[in-house]
């Protein structure tokens, strides 16, 4: 008796970015063409738990090759982090059972670190109650901050959207400031690792283009020696315009984000890096300040998404198909950087267990010795990434992008199963 | 005798747009072909008042051509109001004189409602004194705010960018409303008309698409209804997305944006509206949000620029020299809406004393009764102004814009201008 074919189990981990349907639209057209129907998580890892699937063989293909268009997470995402075996043993068990239902034995998890982490325990559970499971990781985070892959997609289009907003309001704070605003400060995300903040920097090719300030996470913030550099950035170029990693901290570690401000409730507001840092030049120095906050705009913006960054994200969805079909499994596809000049890069692998808890930090290198701005090695890092344009279709003056039905797979349990909160 | 060419003089004023240099590319380009050399001020009015005058007849054809392409305002641009006759004599006498100077029987001014008071105050000026001045004012502001023309060159770009981001950034929220973020405000420009908050509108082409919430200067804010709203939006459609103009106001008339928030510094922290409306929402509701605020990227991001905005930016510039070739003086050039489907427009003009102190509002019957959203008039007028795209060049990933050399012309009068503070 010939072994029924498998079925594959796809879901979307954290928070989305610009590209992570590209992934996903690279995924489910391999699988197509390879027989293996995909179903998705609804709201990622909680679509499996709760036995919410999506057949995503009923989907036109049409809407299927939008998706490499469209930005979000076409399936939903969550943010539900699984513990160890020990704590969070009834999930892992509960998702076993779910795939077992469904005949599945393949998993793709699109996420960020935790993501792998998952993938990993998952892998590991499956192989010592014998229940034959690929597991593969893939890549996707702004953050930029997953080990052994060049880049993680969704950075690169991050990057980009970044770098040319900040070259735009450069020139816009110019014609202003030899009468009125000449300070600028743009917010950017990032909590723990300066990439996004760093990719501001591409925008400035010459000395005095803009940003000319950056402020990283990975650097204390010294409001003396900020101060001092801001001043002298309005007496040399006319104005100052500085780029702000929402993760900056002071010599005490707090994050300048919480210093706050209490807001009419009483409460501390937290968040919104950029006015504080404005309001203390404008407090110390005098200077009329303009500030913005990108927030969700930065990972969400794919009109103006990388080519490189999407290329990428297709490829790995893709190639996780056709690993997985090869038998690999426990792994994490990585991006693999083979020559800089030009950029040219294929997609790889590394083992799950060398991948989990590892973060990958911005090399001090990176920095220049004032702290204050990215190096030519940061540049020649960060520059093929954002290279590329592929906008979608306009209509109407607006992108269009594809919103699915999103059928879902008749449930097989009967027992619910509850979310922890 | 035959009289000597007269020059042209022009200037760029109040706060820059992304497509204001389109309109002096085609000022510029239309001078040189009828064989006019245009003198711009150095940083608007105060190139006038200070002698400081860039002579773009030196400017390669190359540079003016990518002024078309080019955010900001290129010869700089600046806040400073020019008062009645009486309180600015010395002003308006000493811009009359440095035009004599120069030769210039031409005077371009490119800004809002202000600007076209100048405009207007030169010219009588200029009759009074006996002094041949064509005097013809150029309207350009994201505002929206100018009477007699459909629209302001500038404000369909902003509106591009801002109902496109809204429609990027309702995909990223529906993917993580399931188990996270539920909530998105966005704070846009418009301290006293609704235009651009109204744009975000276009980006909802069906009930419950993104936003689900406008919050117009023109709607009091009151607060319960706003919530109860918010309440229903989360349970209908699983998240909630604001777009908040800055300048709404609560029952008190007081801005929402000066209710704010005591800083690090003890000080009142003005603007952000974004971060109040969210946490207020927080606050009563209990939910998970995130805010943006778009200030100087909205209205710099050239590379969403809308091409009718542009098309009409390069117009304007150019009737306005025809016009004054024709002998046309004393006027406004306006855009005029002849069809709506398909949109088709010419360029027209508005004797200035008619244009003078005259603000154009948000007709009331573009806001849907319950003050939350726009009316199919609104989109009506609105969605032509955004249609079609005319990127600029990218190279390295990002736009290419252009850096004029500004060369200055050599000054003719001995005695210096002190500006007003």
């Amino acid at each position: 008796m010939v072994a029924r074919k498998k079925n594959a189990f796809y879901a979307q981990s954290g928070g989305v970015t610009s590209v992570i349907n590209t992934t996903a639209c690279g995924l489910i057209e391999t699988a197509r063409k390879n027989g293996v129907k995909v179903y998705a998580g609804r709201n990622g890892i909680i679509g499996a738990l709760t036995e919410d699937l999506i057949d995503t063989s009923k989907e036109p293909a049409k809407n299927i090759a939008n998706l490499r268009y469209t930005p979000g997470g076409a399936f939903g995402s969550c943010r539900y982090k699984l513990k160890n075996h020990e704590q969070s043993k009834s999930e892992y068990e509960r998702i076993l059972k779910v795939f077992d239902a469904h005949n599945i034995g393949y998993f793709f998890y699109n996420g960020g670190g935790d993501s792998h982490d998952t993938v990993h325990k998952i892998s590991q559970l499956s192989q010592v109650m014998g229940y034959p499971l690929t597991c593969i990781g893939i890549p996707k985070t702004i953050d930029n901050d997953l080990p052994f892959t060049d880049t993680c997609p969704g950075f690169g289009s991050v990057a980009k959207y970044i770098a040319t907003s900040v070259r735009e309001v450069g020139y816009d704070l110019e014609s202003m400031a030899a009468s009125s605003t000449k300070i600028f400060v743009l917010e950017v995300m990032g909590r723990h690792a300066g990439w996004i903040a760093a990719s501001a920097g591409l925008a400035a090719e010459r000395i005095g283009e803009h940003p000319h300030i950056i402020l990283f996470p990975e650097i204390i913030f010294d409001e003396e020696k900020f101060l001092a550099k801001v001043d002298n950035c309005v007496k040399k170029f006319g104005c100052c315009s500085i780029v702000a990693s929402e993760g900056i901290r002071n010599k005490e570690g707090i994050f300048l984000s919480d210093l706050g401000c209490i807001d009419a409730f009483g409460h501390v507001q937290l968040g919104g890096v950029a006015p504080i840092v404005a309001k203390l030049i404008k407090h110390k120095l005098g200077y009329k300040y303009h500030w913005a906050v990108a927030d969700y705009l930065q990972r969400a913006a794919r009109h103006i998404a990388s080519k490189t960054d999407i290329d990428q994200a297709y490829a790995m969805g893709k190639t996780a198909v056709e690993y997985a079909l090869q038998g690999k499994s426990n792994i994490m596809v990585t991006i693999v950087r083979k020559s800089n000049k030009p950029y040219r890069w294929t997609i790889g692998w590394k083992m799950l267990e060398e991948v989990a808890n590892v973060e990958k930090k911005m090399p001090l290198d990176f920095i220049t010795r004032d702290g204050f701005h990215i190096t030519n090695a940061c540049h020649e890092y960060l520059s093929p990434l954002i290279q590329g344009e592929d906008p979608p279709l306009f209509k109407n003056g607006l992108p269009q992008f594809t919103k699915l039905k999103n059928p879902s797979v008749r449930k097989k349990i009967k027992e619910e199963f509850k979310l922890k909160k």
